[in-house]
């Protein structure tokens, strides 16, 4: 079979070079704001090889970004390749190319030995590599010109006043501002706001261009940077005109892959919102918001990327976002610099191999996991336990809490990530890793626990300093070890009670961590309590007229004071991705689909009412889109493929043509279901 | 003291830059050809930081190559910095630069703060390291300018055909050649021959130019790449006339500081001769040739970098050249990929210490000598030796040697590196490393000599290939186990007569070699030899017309035969760094200045006549000029500074008011001198 040839260049440096590219867009008040962690850059000298047996001659034509020279068999041709006749036979071909600008990419055209995955890459002729390629898959469709779609959108004048227009685009949005036929000369100053108050305000505004017009003869002006933004106020000098506002909105093309709907409005309304939420941050990575960094990190990578895998399952786009987050060799900090990112990082590649079943990232980037890890337990305390080191960021989440010394949620952290690697080291042969990593696991579990679990109160404690674990309870631990299952039945009971409902507990207040805590309430049969949450929490922003969901999201804060952060007065992410969370939950916990093993080869669909009258959607999945619809007496699901599992309560046995129906104890039936691409229904009594 | 305030950037990022920028510059027949090893960047994003006490109100201007933002104490000051006021008392100052093109650095004029090398640097903002910075001394002198300078030089005519005319710039010279007053339309081709044969060759010299003139003026046409060249061939078009050829000589100002007179003209033009060769290799890096490669090749630079000593000790090229070298992590192949040339890293990183005293470059890098000698260690086979892993080259010599297996030439050469890192450790308190690094060196040596010392032949042998010692005996093994030091007085006598002094053994056919060979034979007594050597094979190039020194050379060959190498009839480099070898030579064995404690601090005068008349000379060293001048009954010497052993043999006592004369057996004295700059003479008798 001959394979689509495309072009090719070294292994994660397309998304190298892009994530460089996205990661210094970033401005603070007009100046720009690179990463403080280590950017790396795509390599500048890459060798292309291929060794072949050709069947029949070929004749084959070479394009390059960047200069190269062309080897055939040890013999250089000083030339450009252009329809070069490759004799049949055996032959071995090397590519060498150099691009200071962007990076070495090729482009082969052939019929047998075209650039494709089949050819290997190498930056020093020592170790060669598998190409990375990505749908660029014509000679004139360079990888270096990649860009997003634009779409032309409108927006409401909606303040005049005598040297300034306040226009509103109608919802958050993001792209590049265009001012209709402008004329004239002098300075115009654009304010971005994603609330109409950030863009009155000229001092405070988180973003603004300053732009000099010069002789305008009433055309359109395009902005040259891409903004987020729902207010724009524009300001003049009294000797420019022009004609309105409109904007090239920006976007990734994704398909509406998952749905949701219900019996509540409200959290219809939010399942709309939460969606162009997270389509607003799925860009060329996964970003955390659109306004500020724009960067990728990967605490918030983690929780989009599940969120996808429910909606758009753009998996592409959670793989540039892994490799762009772990850069290039040496590791010598942690992920975005912060102890818990690390620890993401491998956790994320878990799901992904979970919901795509592919194991060819995990086999391009087990090295990098491997070392990654490396680096995580070289950086262990005396005692053996995760404790931040110099510099190092021990984040957890935006909140009054005190994380010197070792934090235990950080020990659970490493502790799934060691079992991560003990399955990844498994299913990479790797026998000798596998071992270590289970056994350094179990050892830091149990010391964990022996430290952090209270056992006359009954709750997991959140940190030890200097050798003397503090009182302090917060929901950070809880919530992960029943996430990852760490605890017995009796010590979910109590931590359920001692410190998941329990109001004294220091609330959650960011979506982000929200979206652990109710997980694991989820997870222990509190999906009601959870629904309710989600349609307080997420509704409140909607009725504060939240278009797209927020960074952060205290209810008790009043009026403009929900738009402050980081001490500033608009510093609040207004669009983040993190926002999204009822994406996830509703998909998993609600619609109730999650796979079993990879890739959907199993899965298990337990939809659950959370209260509400009916619901209904589709999950989309590795074999196609998963269809649920509940309400209270039935059941209907329709199934592309792999073996699914429907799950649910029932007073009374059920029946059903279309698949096994067995008792599992506690008035849960499960039923094997049978047949595929039909809707299969099934009544319950509760 | 306040520092002399420069320009700044992240510590190695300027050589990195330079060397990127200079690695590319090969072409073979038109076409760009990259090196084969891995193409280190520079940083893109650095920052830079200083804390302060300031005595009193300080302003400052930043200077930038690239964007910036500015933070003073946690603050982030949104514009330029020009006459920022830093108020006197405690700061932290932060300067965030980000720069795609060419490096992030930065000048800040100021009074007590400006930036110097008491500024650090960081890349993930966790790990900060000293600043790098070289001469750029004022805010108009960006360090992405730097440029070699130029000189315009001339040619004369001394061919004329039909379409094509050939030039002669009187000797090997390097730059842009100068088409004068051109005018017309039409095609010309520059062909560039470091010998006649080669620039009369269109289809095989190495350089060439082509070039379009549309509608000229008869104005002076630059050609835009630097090339080699002594000779010219210029083929054009009937349309297009010129009026003759010049050139902008392009090199670095180096001094000519070392000298040597003697009373054989040919030796003293073999001199002038190598000076010359090392100072057109002498560039932005020590090149290996000015032709072909243009690269930086470490067992090329540990050879030019002992003759720089002897000549022009510029040791700012000697560091910019180990820096380049070396690279960025990950260390993932060997330097230049060849096994050998990584040790001559470590060694010659100790030459520049033993010679400049300053352990700065130690200091800067010794993190990158550990991490090296981490990778080399862990290729050692199972036997724990030196065997090539992979595609890695074991390289030794360009001649028809069998490198397979363990080569003992690489056992010692890693010995040598070994001691040299437990040097190097204990130097840098790191004294675990120290004793580990002592005590692998001398297991590996004693299996070394076990293995290799043939106690029958008694003969170094060459190799051992699958656990089979073969029988080949080469010059190599012995000449470094007799450079080391690692024989004692009974091998030495053996190996001089078995192996050194035997015309069985293959001779050593490249200049490269034959720097350790003639070291080596000196070393052991027999200078006389070495200089007979000297003049016979270095003045066999002169004979042959050579105006600068080749990169091999076999008298042997007849004619046009010279200039072939690597299958190409003009592949040879006539213009090679390791072909000025003689300077070295001269410099310690003749003129016999060595230092015996790093810097000079105290060395060693030994001058030797070789079978002249008289020699004459100065050396430079850490402390000044050394001055010597020998004929068969005089001695005179110089000394700048330092403790100086002059050395000599004589049958009888000699006497000095200067000195205090010791004898120490086999008729050699020793005069430790008292006097600093004045010439102290001394009678002996032979």
């Amino acid at each position: 079979m001959i394979n689509q040839v495309t072009w090719i260049w070294y292994p994660g440096d397309f998304e190298i070079w892009l994530h460089e590219k996205i990661s210094v867009l970033r401005e603070e008040r007009g100046r720009v704001y690179p990463p403080f962690w280590r950017l790396d850059a795509a390599y500048k000298s890459v060798r292309f090889r291929k060794e072949c047996d050709l069947k029949m001659d070929d004749s084959i034509t070479i394009y390059a970004e960047g200069d190269y020279y062309f080897e055939i068999d040890g013999k250089i041709i000083y030339s450009d390749i252009k329809n070069y006749l490759v004799t049949k036979g055996h032959h071995i071909i090397n590519v060498k190319v150099y691009n200071p600008n962007t990076f070495p990419t090729i482009y082969v055209e052939a019929n047998e030995i075209g650039s494709d995955s089949s050819w290997e890459a190498s930056i020093s002729e020592m170790k060669s590599e598998v190409v990375g390629c990505w749908n660029f898959n014509s000679s004139t469709d360079k990888p270096s010109q990649f860009k997003l779609s634009t779409e032309k959108i409108y927006s409401k004048l909606i303040e005049v006043k005598d040297n300034s227009t306040l226009y509103d685009f109608g919802k958050e949005t993001f792209g590049y501002v265009i001012l209709k036929s402008i004329k004239g000369n002098g300075k115009v100053s654009i304010y971005y706001g994603e609330s109409k108050e950030e863009a009155l305000s000229s001092k405070y505004c988180e973003v603004f261009d300053d732009i000099n017009i010069d002789n305008g003869v009433s055309e359109d002006y395009p902005l040259s940077k891409s903004r987020a933004f729902r207010f724009i106020n524009v300001v003049f000098d009294k000797t420019v005109e022009f004609d309105g506002l409109e904007a090239l909105y920006e976007f990734l093309p994704l398909e509406y892959k998952g749905s949701f709907k219900s019996s509540n409005e409200m959290l219809n309304k939010i399942w709309e919102t939460a969606m162009y939420t997270l389509q607003l941050n799925t860009r060329e990575f996964l970003l955390d918001g659109i306004k500020r960094d724009r960067w990728v990190w990967c605490g918030d990578t983690i929780q989009t990327a599940l969120m996808n895998y429910y909606t758009f399952y753009d998996l592409d786009v959670v793989k540039r976002s892994y490799i762009a987050l772990r850069g290039k060799e040496p590791t010598d900090s942690n992920v975005n610099r912060i102890v818990d990112y690390s620890f993401y990082w491998f956790i994320g590649i878990n799901d992904l191999y979970l919901y795509s079943g592919s194991c060819e990232f995990i086999e391009n980037n087990y090295d990098k996991m491997v070392s990654l890890m490396d680096f995580c337990l070289s950086r262990l305390n005396k005692d053996g336990l995760v404790e931040g080191q110099g510099s190092d960021w021990t984040y957890v989440d935006w909140a009054e809490i005190d994380n010197r010394g070792e934090v235990s949620t950080e020990q659970l952290l490493l502790i799934k990530s060691l079992f991560v690697m003990e399955e990844t080291a498994h299913m990479m042969k790797d026998f000798k890793r596998e071992k270590i990593y289970g056994k350094i696991a179990e050892e830091i579990k149990l010391k964990t626990f022996q430290l952090f679990w209270d056992k006359d109160k009954e709750v997991l404690l959140h940190n030890r300093v200097e050798g003397k674990v503090l009182d302090k309870v917060t929901k950070y631990p809880s919530v992960f070890a029943l996430l990852f299952d760490y605890l017995d039945s009796k010590q979910q009971v109590a931590i359920k009670n001692n410190v998941l409902l329990n109001d004294n507990i220091q609330k959650i207040t960011t979506p982000y961590m929200r979206f652990y805590e109710l997980s694991a309430l989820c997870q222990i049969g509190e999906s009601d309590y959870a629904m309710k949450e989600i349609l307080d929490y997420w509704g409140g922003m909607i009725n504060l007229g939240a278009t797209s969901f927020w960074e952060a999201y205290d209810p008790a804060l009043k009026g403009e004071e929900q738009y402050a952060f980081y001490g500033r007065p608009f510093g609040k992410s207004l669009c983040h991705g993190w926002g999204a969370s009822p994406l996830y939950l509703l998909g998993k916990y609600f619609l109730g689909v999650k796979p079993l093993t990879p890739g959907y080869e199993s899965f298990e669909i337990a939809p659950k009412l959370g209260g509400l009258e009916w619901i209904e959607g589709e999950v989309p999945t590795a074999k196609g889109n998963v269809y649920i619809y509940k309400d209270k007496n039935t059941i209907k699901v329709k199934i592309p493929g792999g073996k699914a599992y429907l799950r649910f309560a029932s007073s009374t046995e059920p029946t059903s043509q279309d698949g096994v129906v067995k008792y599992i104890g506690d008035n849960i039936y499960e039923l094997e279901l049978l047949v595929l691409n039909k809707e299969v229904s099934i009544n319950y009594e509760i």
